[in-house]
């Protein structure tokens, strides 16, 4: 029984293999979900209405495969997602769980475990394309450090550059048409990981050999562990032409990484990210990097992933209200204008009279008053 | 009575006028110490031993000063510098105190307050080149939102992307070889600011348009403001060709803006950004940003301001012996190479024993540990 | 006009003389708005529905007023209150703003300065009780340190017990009958403030002469400044019989003390503070120690007080709606009960089939979903 | 070859099992490191100088050990105790790794839950006291919530009350004499942990039955993730007599539970920690609740046990040189005293003049900056 906030294709809701099938594992504690075969969580997707399915290689096919069973177990998955409707968008590789990347991957002190990570991804490369996915990210979760006494970080950058541009090729000569969309964390599980926010990242990119193949992919949650406005960060790469990916989810700041329901832990900064990507037509894939309580069998799961895409199209309809709201129009429309600078003899010869501008409040309390009202939906 | 700790001209030392100069208000409280006039604040860094000053333009001349004053003020500043062996490295402009910013500078949304805030600019560019500065910071304080309600974050990014270009050329127009080095901060005073990090600067560096005057002012506090690794940022910066002007100081994480003695709120963390600026030679102005606690009249000012300069020369040190010491490098030299990764084809035939590269430990707690020893003098 | 959002008196909203005050000055910039004169502040109450104003003693009398002043300042202010139908519920006292207090008050280093901090302090009793609080909060915003070199933190522990034991025994022989409210916070102004949370407060008044005459003052900003759960903290001090008074507003986690409109920073928090305080019926003041932007006129500042007493009204509603929604009490019906534990030798005895316990997920995600509908009101 | 900072018995520097037994798991990465088997870890201590080792349960005894094989583990364990001159100064219980607490323990909604909770704990309550154990340390990793949906907080905390209450019992009943330390944890693995802070345990323990049985288990780690003031929370805990334990590590402010080596994260609070200890003579176990980097094999995780204790001996050794400075002495001394409060009318009647008092500056930055030079070991 559908209704206004159900997901349909067109939204391009898409969940990793990892968000649903995540089993509840964490620093404190056991797993407490059984596996979910890959197979199944597509049909768990299919059932909850999302469009797509993002994964790490080995989501999929596990590190020591041999080519036979990598080969079935791929084309069984493309089966599964045809029979479901499920599209794979994304693709990525893992270079963080396995104890050779203890010291990172890219940026590793040692050139086997380096060159071992490129040939990881290079093949994590083969299964996106064959999987049809365009967008690769690559999220470094291991590069970085516990001691800055281990590795000099400016190291580090002309490492990651040397990796980046290697897989560009790597597409290029492939014909693969990939995307990359780098993803930045803080910290967790590295003391510190290189590359702290996606401004980081913004900053690499054109240092790169083929900058226009590579872009961002914000995380809800990894800009919030440090307590950055995440909206900003997303306008800035969206400006730039950056905004490759996103991944959607919750935190509070100032914690372990959470990746908690979207919406779940600040509904009024999701509702503005919400508006922003659907006021400018960000038109990728609506990725949830999240995943249920450690409280929760398979049924909460599903509940977990029905709530992530059911809050993002509430969310959805209170920017439209929000944009259609008279008195909110009339506030911003009295908030000031776009209008370009004077030139340079005009601008030098100006008097400003500092006292009389500041004079009139902005009516910000109102406006943001209002937002809560229409958030709160008793407007 | 000089030693190995004292400051000495080629150590560019450079503090603000406002450092020393600060008088001890803060949210909760009034002024604890009578006005410093900016040429004794000249003198009272000669006597320190600092090489540099630096200013806004109202730490030296009133915002409503008349031409002539202003030409007066100016003259005897400059005298005051030359007596007292002072230069002026760095010049900026302040954006932020009066209430004309309250919204925002370059990012407001009134045009008359950009406009202002351009023209403030130009002439805080004229003083700065008539005291012989030859970089230029600029810290948008007000450049950020309580409410994301107030205006698209993307069009914060074209205005201020606007106002830089528009100042660049007025630089070039002038022929005052301005290097221009922005600073960024996540929040305080603004709820939170945009550019929030080095980073979101790096990133949008390159979508200026004359991205070749334009570099990054990084400092301690503000990165760590929100839990980042300074030096992380700062390596990246460096790393770029963009690291303009550097703002020492310290800084307990996830608080307000604390401004403290360089070095005393981390020793480890301001030992690693010392090292990291030695070992690569960046040889720009030392400027700490930072002022005395509230609790100290002039002569703890003194104190303060010595102990930043002594602190720094006093982990160089250190950073010169972790450098000569034999089981460090031995450690590190253990630890890997910079050796490029194989080509393609060979690559994808190499086979790893990830088992094996995995199995033996980095020794990084004893490296750390080390360095610990170092730091702490028992080694 | 009155609607079910409106604020009425048996709501026992507050605020501060100097919330609504508050004249927009920060560490970075001027004030913004004109002094608005406590008569007039009490005005602006009444105008927007409030039921009592709270007063720091300079808020109303000036530290330096002769006796005569004083006496005519509270008289006036008296008649303005009755004018208004305001009450003084809660008053307390500033030992903050003045230079006397860079380092402390109670816990100053200084004797003297100790000494004048309680004789201070009785008198703004006299003057809380004159205007009929019979609430005292005590706030010690400077008892703190920015280094530990500086005092003994045991001793800071003594001198606070000694005050707040001084400050009791007054009360009983003045008859005052005063219940002091202890305010917690960890930093800002002091890089580190004694008495960090709410708990520390908690943990210190059963070590008082007087602790029946002893509670808590949580705020929400100072709290959550530390990035915890301010409905936990609340719920341990009503549980204790110690949530003497509140103080509402938000805050953004990891920063400064930003003191926002009651709900606009993390309206689902709000939500289970306002929850818990309705469902528990405390029955205090809801005092907003808040203040508007630094963009606002004095209408604006109506505004925001309005919004304060508006969204907690809002959330009120939605609480009544959370324990009305048959499938919410029936999620929390199923979620366990408070059996309480069997007796010894029956549980040593007792056999639990853990596997068995652990196979069922809770609906927790089920549940915090519809918590988030019921919030964003489509529900 | 023995020298000063070399542990020796009468420092009581003990580890747990599960520190120097850490495998490097964490949420992102597979164990790196083998299993070390409970009696080759009390080797490994003994090797290099500790003085006792703690455990829970489940670190010694599987849970679902057979009493014969619990009472050979148990039996073997001693010996090896014996053997290598280790004692078991605390034991405390795992009611955290089990997916059968992922809802809590103590305070888990189901009744089941709490009784074998209650249960597991008087068994490791009977394990420690075999062992010889006087300390009882509870740690409640799971008593919280991701949302407060889930449960009322005040219930939590009548939960948690019966259940101390109920073990206090069993001590007492069965002649222990343990003394129970709680250890507070602000968040992780939870969303949000009851008891976020040691204030908060300060607070409950007046509430017990038996609040003279009950006292804290400070940790650097988990105070710091919330950004506190680990000193002030240590100091505030023994002046109330209730520092029963404490747990040294390090960690960085704002992140997910590090444990780093001790004194690696930030040397200066870690001095202020251990000169405190060592002022107020402190007499129980200095227990180092930390583990090794996930770079590290067991050779390294030596190296990270045998740095927490040599670096706690130098840090005392420049407490004993910092009592000892003459001229921190001196400063010290000018700072104030302890002189108790005037008598009432006495008090009422002195005049102060605050312009006089706050003339002078506390030389603050100059006592910092000694205490920095000392911990530099350039003085």
């Amino acid at each position: 029984m559908s209704d206004t906030y159900s997901p349909r294709p067109e939204h391009k809701f898409s969940f990793g293999l990892w968000t649903v099938g995540n089993r509840g594992r964490d620093p404190f504690g056991d797993v407490v979900r059984p596996t979910l075969a890959p197979n199944d969580a597509v049909a768990l997707l299919g059932e909850i209405g999302a469009w797509g399915v993002n994964l790490h290689d080995n989501d999929l096919v596990p590190i020591d495969a041999s080519p036979s069973d990598r080969d079935r177990i791929v084309r069984e998955f493309k089966s599964a997602c045809e029979r479901h409707h499920i599209v794979v968008p994304m693709a990525t590789v893992n270079l963080f769980y396995d104890p050779v990347f203890r010291d990172g991957a890219f940026t590793a002190n040692d050139p086997q475990v380096r060159a071992y990570a490129v040939q990881k991804t290079l093949r994590a490369m083969d299964l996106g394309a064959e999987l049809g996915a365009k967008i690769f990210v690559l999220w470094g979760g291991r590069e970085g450090t516990e001691t800055d006494a281990a590795r000099r970080a400016d190291e580090a950058v002309k490492r990651l550059r040397e990796a980046v541009n290697y897989l560009c090729q790597y597409s290029i000569d492939r014909k693969y048409g990939f995307r990359f969309a780098l993803e930045a964390k803080p910290n967790e599980p590295r003391g510190d990981i290189y590359m702290a926010t996606t401004g980081n990242y913004l900053g690499l990119i054109p240092t790169l050999q083929y900058p226009d193949m590579v872009g961002v992919n914000p995380e809800v949650a990894h800009e919030q562990m440090a307590g950055l406005n995440f909206v900003h960060a997303v306008a800035q790469a969206w400006e730039a032409g950056k905004l490759f990916h996103i991944d959607l989810n919750d935190q509070v700041s100032g914690r372990y990484d959470q990746d908690f329901r979207f919406g779940s832990a600040n509904p009024k900064s999701a509702f503005f990210l919400v508006k922003f990507l659907e006021d400018v037509k960000y038109d990728g894939p609506r990725h949830f990097d999240a995943h249920a309580y450690r409280t929760e069998d398979y049924e909460g799961v599903k509940q977990f992933a029905r709530g992530c895409m059911r809050t993002y199209l509430i969310l959805k309809e209170k920017a439209v209200r929000w944009n259609a709201d008279a008195e909110i129009t009339a506030l911003v429309a009295a908030n000031g204008s776009n209008a370009g600078l004077p030139a340079r003899d005009a601008l030098l010869a100006q008097n400003f009279d500092r006292t009389a501008i500041a004079a009139t409040g902005l009516n910000y309390e109102r406006l943001d008053q209002l937002t809560m009202e229409v958030l709160l939906g008793v407007r």
